[in-house]
Formats: structure tokens, C-alpha cells, sequence
């Protein structure tokens, strides 16, 4: 979850063959340009490493294997040790390199020529994805306190084509968590709909929605490698299903699609996972301090959340951004999004960049 | 290109929710079943593994890197070095895990809702990919000696409406090249057509379309890492064409989709490629060692090729099949697809496993 809305404004537009379908060349190139700067939080990552014994183990069992076989075609092992790992069916996993590109995968699923809906503001991938492939994207006003608008997301699933229904739990960029109840109301109204549950950041929120998925066979959860297990590098997510949506879903996965590499450090992840949790702890009171040291802020805001990021209401956004860029920090503006004006995406980094992140915010008037 | 279409008639059926569209709910689900033998001759791999002292450099610069940070969006570093070795404009390459995942792209890009032109036999994932994207998938016959039926798809490309041309040389399965001035009679008919130029074998064949493809903007070649690189393991295929080409198709690859140990092995493979050009030499010459030693056989008939595998046209593909199995060697049944009743497709492995292979088909009477 680290993209952003590129701003059109800024876009060359390209001449590309009239058989290039007008819904991609409608979209603008994505704008890239990495800041270099000490503290990297706009991207949401863990701020350790993937322990260094753990990557010396991890390399270490790449060498034995040979480079030059095609891995397992839908990375079976992996998907036997994800299971076990989570109580699950391993008929019920689909894995990925990163869990972006199940959205995609979701969106050829469910999304072409049919619906796809979700908030706003929302995940970006979730409406790039959407509107390249030809879904029709309706999008529903978060209430003004982030929570879910059950009530009109309702009137779409019974107005709309079936297709995907987004909840982000906890809800990227706002970090907020909605009770259980209102997710469930949603499920129960979503019938025909394919029903996803993002959950990247749920080990930060203490939140499960296994429980949930297992009850309705249209439903998924979705978590990645690439926050709280500090693998964002390796680019792995995965998809927990009943077996007949998983078993569609995986015909969309590109055969071969997870490299040995990848596979090999997942597995040394899976067979110690114990360092996860501590770091999770460590992230989660890292951000209740700052917001704590904010409290008092003369003018920016530092908004509850509990993913391992917060936004920061600011007078000015840009101004924001560039003063803490002049202090070496990195974050994402989010100040386009509807309900978010003068947002900063901020990511919780390790307690040095913290208490950095604390004296630059406290120095910005 | 090592898919083979599944067989339908094997295949369980699901229920899926009725939001899954009809068009994924109608292909069955790949069948898997990997045969466990000591000579793997079914995915058309370099039969060597990437060189030891290049394995331990590669995997030495994966442990300097941090694995908790996200890759480059769009492998930029890797896509400037392709760019290098390919004498090719940085931005006229994309890079993705796998060529088959720029297959998924293209098909995004120019078939969703248009057309997807074929030959038939044909590498599977072209046609799959149509399939469930909602393409509309046309599928002209090759000659009988393997050739582009040129007048034929000329017919298609002004009949139906533009998407992707998909023009594969050497061509898979039959390893068949055609003289360039029909590819080029294609390319100039194809106007508003995407046109794929798919040279995942052009090692072996010793042609090259890069001269093509500069001169049509609409035109594109698809080239990996998995065959005479011999790094199947580690997905890496890419895309040359011009940039506003590459732009469009850019923006369906997801963020990040090329993960960190992939980029860092490929860099050491970019900067030491003295390896490939031998051993594609030996595939060369062991592959026309196989043929000639299986000119005189009483009843299998092994197809001239110039790729790193051949069709062995067989009396019964069944017990052909089983027959090599029993000798410790998997090929690939192509024998259901039209024009290749009876045959095998074959890979050229080390000298020791062609002997061996040479040996098991000498013995098949």
C-alpha cells in the first residue's frame, strides 16, 4: 500500500498504436522521483531488516538450489507452509509477488466489464487497476470520522453488477479499524459480490478477519510479506479463501509466478517468525508516542490510527513536506484525496527517526 | 513456454460466486502433476545451472542490500543495464517477472474487449490469457511445413478489430523461423495492431528483431532470462520496443513487481554474459546431433528445430510418453495440438542426457 494518485496535471501525454486500448492510454505514466534522503517513512515499511542470520540462512539455501528449473508452477511448498502457518486449507492460498498484483489479478477476476467499488479515499491500486481493465469503479464517501458508510456502500451492492467490494482493515491511508459488526453487515449484503479484505497492517491493529472469510465462500483476506514481516524487498502477498474462489483466482496467477529466491527466504521467515511480533510491539508503541508528543501541536494534527502509520493534518501540506524533507524525512502527501486536505502519510520508523520525525514536526508553525 | 493447454475433461468443477466472471469460471484449472525423473527435457530449460562463482556473486550482493526496503517502482536500474546490453533506449524496455506476465500485460493492454490473432499450434498462454480477459481469440492454421499462413492472417488483421498479434520465432512448439521478409510482410499489413514478436528462442536461431522493431512503433520483442540465460528460477523476461509503446504497457506492470534478489542476480548475469554464448553453442550443436541420430529411426520422426527443443512425431504419444518416463526422462505432450498428432516435444539437455534420450527413442519401436 504505497502508492499515490499521480497527478495528471503533470503527465506528458504519449502517442501510442490505436490498438491500444483507450482505458490505458487514458491513464497517465506513474511520476517517480525517489527523494534521497535519510529517513524513508512514505512507503509504510518495516524500519528493520529481515534479521541478518535470517538472511545469511536465506542465502544460504538459495545457493543449494539450481537457478536454471522453473520454480514449482503455483508455489505449492510455499503454499503448504503459508497454511500451516495461518490454520488454513492450502487449497485456500494463492500467492503472489506482492500483494498488488492480486489486486490486479482480482480485477481480471471480477472487475472487467463488471464493478468494482470501494471507498474514498482509498487504496490507489485498487482504482488504477480498475480503471485500465475496463471495471466500473464506483466510489463511496468515507464518513467525515473514516469509518465505513455501510448504509450507502449497501445501495451499490444492490444497485451495481455484481464484481470486487474493497474493505481495508485497517483502511489505507487513514489507519482507522471499523467494528466487526459493520464489516460483517457488508458481507451479509454482498451476496453475488467478490468481497476483499485487505488486511496488510492487521498484525499492527491487533485485528483477524480469518474468522469472517471462513464464514463466507465469497470473501478473501488479503496480507503481504511486506510490512510487519520486513520482507517489502521480496515482493510476496497471498490470498486466504474457500478453496472454489481461491482455486479461480489461481488460474489468473501467471504459472511460475513466485521466484525460487523469493521462496527460499520465505520459507526461513515462515520457520522463524518470531522476530515479527516484537517488531510489531515495538511499531505499535512507537506510534502511540508520537502521537502522544504531538498532542500539544500548534497546528498539524497527528490523526489516531493503528496501522504502523498515521496521517498528519498540516496548514499546508506542501509546505509540510518540503520542511520535513529539509530535515531528511520522506512522506507522502495525501493532500489530493477527497477528506484529506493538508494530509501527510506518515510511516512509523525506528525510535532514532521517531524522535527525529517528532523534533522536525514540532519545529513546522 | 512451457505451458500446455489443460485438458478439460480431467478437470473438477467449481462453483464459484456468481461475481467471478463467466469467462475465468470456464477455464479449468491447471493441471499439475510433476513427474519425478532424473532428466527434466519438458520445460525447454538450460540444462546447466548459472555459474557457481556467479550464484555466490549474486547471492553476496543480496545480503548488502536491505530487504525490508521496496525495489525500484519499475526496476529502473535493471531496465537501464537491459537497455545497455541490448543497444536499446531505457525507455523502450520493461521488465517483469516472467515473459508470460508480459503476455498477461499485453493481453490488458490490446485484447480486453479487441482481439487477440494467433496461430494454431501456439504457445498456450497467449490463448489462455485471451480466454480469460475477454479477448476475442482468432486462431489461423500454420502451414504444414510450420510456416506463418501470412495471406491468412492478413485476411484476420483487416477483418477484425485491432488488439495483439502474436508472432513467435523461433516458434514454440515447432521451433520453426521464417524468413524475415514474411514477419516483415506482417508487420507492415498489421498497422493499428499491437504487434508481439515473441523471441524467447532467438539465441538458438541466431535471428534477431530488434532491427525490425525499430522500424514499427506498434511492434515489440519479447525476450527472458529463462532459456539460453538459463535463470527459469529466478522470472525475468522483457519487453524492447519504442517508448510509447513501452510507456503504455508500463503502466499495467504493478509497482515493485521486480523483487530485490531477482534484480541483484541479474546484474551480476548482465555483467558477466561470456557463459550464454557457449553454452547456446552447445544446445546448437547437441540439438543437431539428436536430429541427425534419429534420422534413420524406424518409426519416430524427429522435426528439424532451431530452438532448444524439437517435436518428436511419434506412432502413439501415450506410449511414447510413458516409454521415456520409464527411461528416467520427461518431455511434453503436444500431441493434442492440431497439426501435431503424435508428438513430443523435447528439450536438448547436457551430452550425458541427449545420449541418454537418443538411447530411450532407439529403443521405442
Amino acid at each position: 500500500m504505497t502508492s499515490q494518485p499521480p497527478a495528471p496535471e503533470k503527465q506528458p501525454v504519449f502517442d501510442a498504436p490505436v490498438g491500444v486500448r483507450p482505458a490505458v492510454r487514458a491513464v497517465p505514466a506513474y511520476p517517480f522521483d525517489p527523494v534521497q534522503v535519510p529517513t524513508k517513512l512514505d512507503q509504510n515499511e518495516n524500519p528493520y531488516d529481515f534479521p541478518e542470520d535470517l538472511k545469511q540462512q536465506a542465502a544460504a539455501r538459495m545457493l543449494e538450489r539450481p537457478w536454471n528449473r522453473y520454480p514449482d508452477l503455483h508455489a505449492d511448498e510455499l503454499r503448504d507452509r503459508i497454511a500451516a502457518y495461518e490454520g488454513w486449507e492450502p487449497g485456500g492460498v494463492v500467492v503472489t509477488p506482492g500483494s498488488n498484483v492480486l489486486i490486479k489479478l482480482l480485477t481480471e477476476l471480477a472487475g472487467i466489464d463488471q464493478t468494482v467499488l470501494t471507498v474514498d479515499p482509498t487504496f490507489s491500486v485498487y482504482t488504477l487497476e480498475a480503471r485500465m481493465l475496463g471495471a466500473r469503479l464506483v466510489q463511496v464517501p468515507l464518513r467525515d470520522d473514516f469509518s465505513l458508510p455501510v448504509d450507502a456502500l449497501k445501495v451499490q451492492l444492490e444497485r451495481q453488477r455484481p464484481g470486487v467490494l474493497y474493505i481495508t482493515q485497517p483502511h489505507a491511508p487513514t489507519g482507522h479499524v471499523d467494528d466487526e459488526a459493520a464489516v460483517r453487515e457488508l458481507m451479509d449484503a454482498a451476496g453475488d459480490w467478490v468481497v476483499v479484505l485487505d488486511e496488510a497492517y492487521y498484525q499492527y491493529s491487533g485485528t483477524d478477519g480469518r474468522d469472517l472469510i471462513r464464514e463466507y465462500p465469497n470473501a478473501l483476506s488479503l496480507r503481504t510479506f511486506s510490512k510487519a514481516w520486513g520482507l517489502a524487498g521480496l515482493r510476496a502477498g497471498y490470498a486466504l479463501s474457500g478453496s472454489e474462489l481461491a482455486t479461480n483466482l489461481q488460474k489468473l496467477v501467471p504459472a511460475f509466478n513466485l521466484n525460487i529466491l523469493t521462496q527460499a527466504a520465505l520459507e526461513v521467515a515462515l520457520e522463524n517468525p518470531g522476530y515479527v511480533q516484537q517488531r510489531v510491539q515495538e511499531g505499535v508503541a512507537e506510534r502511540e508516542r508520537i502521537l502522544a508528543a504531538l498532542a500539544d501541536h500548534p497546528t498539524c494534527q497527528a490523526l489516531p490510527s493503528r496501522a504502523n502509520f498515521f496521517l498528519l493534518r498540516t496548514p499546508d501540506a506542501e509546505v509540510a513536506y518540503r520542511h520535513l524533507v529539509e530535515h531528511g524525512i520522506v512522506t507522502r502527501r495525501q493532500d489530493r484525496l477527497r477528506g484529506l486536505e493538508g494530509c501527510l502519510r506518515v510511516g512509523v520508523g525506528t525510535p532514532a527517526e521517531n524522535d527525529a520525525l517528532i523534533g522536525a514536526i514540532q519545529a513546522l508553525k
